[in-house]
């Protein structure tokens, strides 16, 4: 058991109530690992039962979700929790509570039929996208937006709107009112970055073209991850198409994935870093709380921080060149033998609008979330129809980056998400950043973090984001979380004046 | 459907069962893709809850096989198969009969302890290997044992003991008293051919001891394994400790796994084709009965019969390096310049006593089949127990095969097969052979095998195979599919001339 000062009947009541969690984390465990080899190994000619395989899962994970018998437990769970006065224990009781409610609140034929749209739907993107064919994939995407309608109507409870209710599935207590602030802060900062470096900015170097030998980009990853903190030995690393972390067991078994190309190290090598980073934090879960709501991320946008702090605020800077450069050289010799960390820090660091959200750098990406916030409340809110999805996309792009998209697959189609019926979930991306720069600033009134980047030493950052971030779980709402760790709440002007100075200490301007 | 002269009732009947069956397969499917997972990607740290997991999932099946309502579809669809004349329809509710009533003899508690155990014992038995601690892996040797006794009495209906209950699992009408039998037979042929070549035999060549650059040993095994007739994109090759063939869903997705070593090819490529032939199998059922045991391998015997004739009887040959070396040469240009076809023959069929099954000849392999069939009749006997085992291993190793294993994991924990309480299965290897030899005699009246290998044209054989064994599922009992495809019955005597006239044709003697 996990605290001392409960009597025998507390004691049983928190252990009955966690064999029914553990009953429930078995088959999520399976499911997770069906979804993970659907992205990474099965041949396509598998897919069909496997769609059917993970909607009967859906369903029986469900059906156990709202048990009764599981509601009976967790009344006695609370009294057991509130008697002990253990805040730990309650904070995870309540978060069982407020699953339970909303599993309650969908029925399992719901469940099932999403679960099952998703597996397919994932694999509809793909051809669609490979296909370049938005038609083609168009009737799946309607479907997934009318079952997220539904899911929203059903869990619907003081919020605004159904955007509002998916929203609060990906980061809790976010609205699309708060949201809007932000967006109407953050724009038009990032903007005025945009304008002032892209008129100055440099084109990408030679050497930057390779080849990399996909092999040893593979080696060079694996060793950048370990030394930040990755644990290989509760996890692994594999090929798939559109990068992912995720958890079968957290903390015991938490997988990344990466993809590889010749022409190009940053997508593998950085791709790499922001999944460890999401790994690190799954990875940081206290193993004691297993298959409980404390072994689970609190937000989205508490994970991406996580990812993105490693990625841009550690990976992306001139002190991780001086550190990681000679390991790097040791790999590609010829193509890095003249090559300084002040080289690799101007040329990781571009700002420059594109159209890939993936391949954005660090200042535009806040864009392409501002403009997949929009289309998404209006999709949920009725103005705009999924046929119309890729007019409202180009004009947004043209609107917001300069740019109008030659196809699909480099538009409308690019992101998987909505493929898994994830609407609401990309501002969490820009939540990420925003938290991950408020971590920075903390971090950096007690330690050196550029010293200590330069010097491999990575325990420092790696323990205050474990202390405070990793192993909270569940326990505190995203915003609590980041007040108890750095002192404050969320500032948008943080992440802009973070972004400004590197911009400035990199770029000179 | 599948039969077109059957009323709209006996349709609806068989609809019925086969929805029941689909329930079934859903979940065996998950199961299928954990226990890959779990020998192919898992960390170590993932284990405990795997096989929670496991036995979780087993503990549905279990459930659904044994529900009375499949009990009531099978009899709707007897009456239905019946009426239909349809005597495919009537095989396939025969088969699901039979695992219905084998299911309802096992408690689903037993079901549930047995997934549970066998993936911990998987565990168990890897670590105590690494260690050659026999000691530490007893107690859970011990367990299976007695589980499995246990399912033998569960199962036992006109069989004279457990052990035959056991052979039966694998091999469909088996006996101990009939594979004596054909132990006295083959092991003095195979002992006599083996005093008359290993005393001729030839040193090791050179140039096999590589170093084959482990990347160009996949890629070329995966080009053979294409070209016979593995389908890739209904499949995959994983990298594993001990390669096995799994079909997460027969015949859409069938997966083989193998493992690679720098100082020796023959490893990987002989490997990778033995399990190609395992999966060709299963990739060869009719998909139109998927989930039905019309979708199923009649017997393990069966079974290695194809992985064994692609290996031995295809593979090992003058004929297949006619074809093959070019190929090879292309990867390995340097080690194989003055190489040639009769001195590859020569090479990857040596005759000689050793200690490990895995990497025994043909000829050395039936021996140790032997030895372990009569381990495993004193065990469920009860004539010895697990921790006299080791010394009746070194015993019969001895009198088998003049050998005394230096150690525990190249001795009695050489094997993964009794950790997963697979016992009564090791005759099953032997029995491939056999069929294999009587499958390559029945070809050979029909195909000039060496010549249509010689030249790569391997789909004369392959749709042989395919018609007459794949196709069929279980339709027929071993011995019945053995006399439909080659027109007689078993019999040892053609394997031991098979043999004596590879020996001879390839080592003189």
């Amino acid at each position: 058991m996990t605290t001392d000062n409960i009597t025998t009947t507390e004691h049983e009541a928190i252990t009955d109530l966690r064999e029914h969690l553990r009953k429930i984390a078995l088959i999520q465990h399976a499911s997770t690992i069906l979804s993970w080899d659907q992205e990474t190994h099965m041949p396509s000619s598998g897919g069909a039962v496997r769609a059917e395989a993970l909607g009967e899962l859906a369903g029986i994970s469900h059906k156990r979700a709202q048990d009764p018998a599981l509601g009976e437990s967790i009344e006695r769970a609370e009294e057991a929790a509130h008697a002990s006065g253990d805040e730990v224990l309650q904070a995870m009781v309540r978060e069982v509570r407020h699953d339970y409610e909303n599993t309650l609140k969908i029925p399992v034929e719901h469940a099932t039929e999403t679960a099952e749209v998703n597996s397919k739907s994932i694999q509809a993107w793909q051809q669609a996208r490979e296909q370049d064919d938005f038609s083609a994939y168009a009737p799946m995407l309607t479907k997934q937006v009318e079952l997220q309608k539904a899911e929203a109507g059903y869990l619907r409870d003081q919020e605004d709107c159904d955007y509002d209710v998916l929203m609060n599935k990906y980061e809790r207590g976010m609205t699309s009112a708060s949201f809007a602030a932000i967006c109407r802060q953050v724009v038009p900062g990032l903007k005025e970055i945009i304008e002032r470096v892209v008129a100055r900015s440099l084109p990408e170097p030679e050497f930057f073209r390779g080849p990399w030998d996909k092999n040893r980009q593979l080696e060079f990853s694996k060793d950048v991850a370990k030394e930040l903190g990755y644990d290989f030995s509760r996890g692994g690393l594999d090929l798939t198409s559109h990068p992912f972390c995720t958890s079968p067991v957290a903390p015991f078994d938490v997988r990344i994935t990466t993809r590889v190309y010749e022409d190009n190290f940053t997508s593998n090598l950085y791709g790499v870093i922001h999944e460890a980073g999401h790994a690190m934090y799954e990875q940081g879960f206290d193993e004691k709380w297993i298959h409980t709501p404390l072994c689970d991320a609190i937000s989205l946008g508490i994970h991406e921080s996580q990812s993105r702090f490693w990625e841009n605020d550690i990976g992306r800077t001139e002190a991780f060149w001086v550190h990681f450069l000679p390991q790097m050289k040791q790999y590609f010799p010829r193509i890095l033998e003249d090559v300084s960390a002040n080289d690799m820090a101007i040329a990781v660091n571009p700002v420059k609008p594109s159209l890939i959200r993936v391949d954005a750098d660090e200042v535009t990406y806040g864009l392409h979330i501002a403009l997949r916030f929009e289309v998404e409340q209006a999709l949920f809110s009725g103005d705009l129809e999924v046929k119309d999805l890729p007019g409202a996309w180009n004009e947004k792009m043209q609107e917001y980056l300069g740019l109008t998209p030659p196809n699909f697959k480099d538009g409308v189609l690019q992101d998987i998400h909505w493929s898994f019926g994830a609407f609401g979930y990309f501002p969490t991306y820009l939540l990420g950043s925003l938290y991950s720069a408020q971590f920075h600033e903390a971090i950096s009134q007690e330690i050196d973090i550029d010293q200590e980047v330069a010097a491999g030493r990575f325990s420092g950052i790696f323990d205050w984001l474990r202390e405070r971030i990793h192993r909270q779980g569940r326990q505190f709402m995203p915003l609590d979380l980041l007040e108890r760790a750095v002192g404050k709440g969320l500032d948008p002007a943080i992440f802009i004046d973070h972004l400004d100075r590197k911009v400035q200490s990199i770029h000179g301007v």
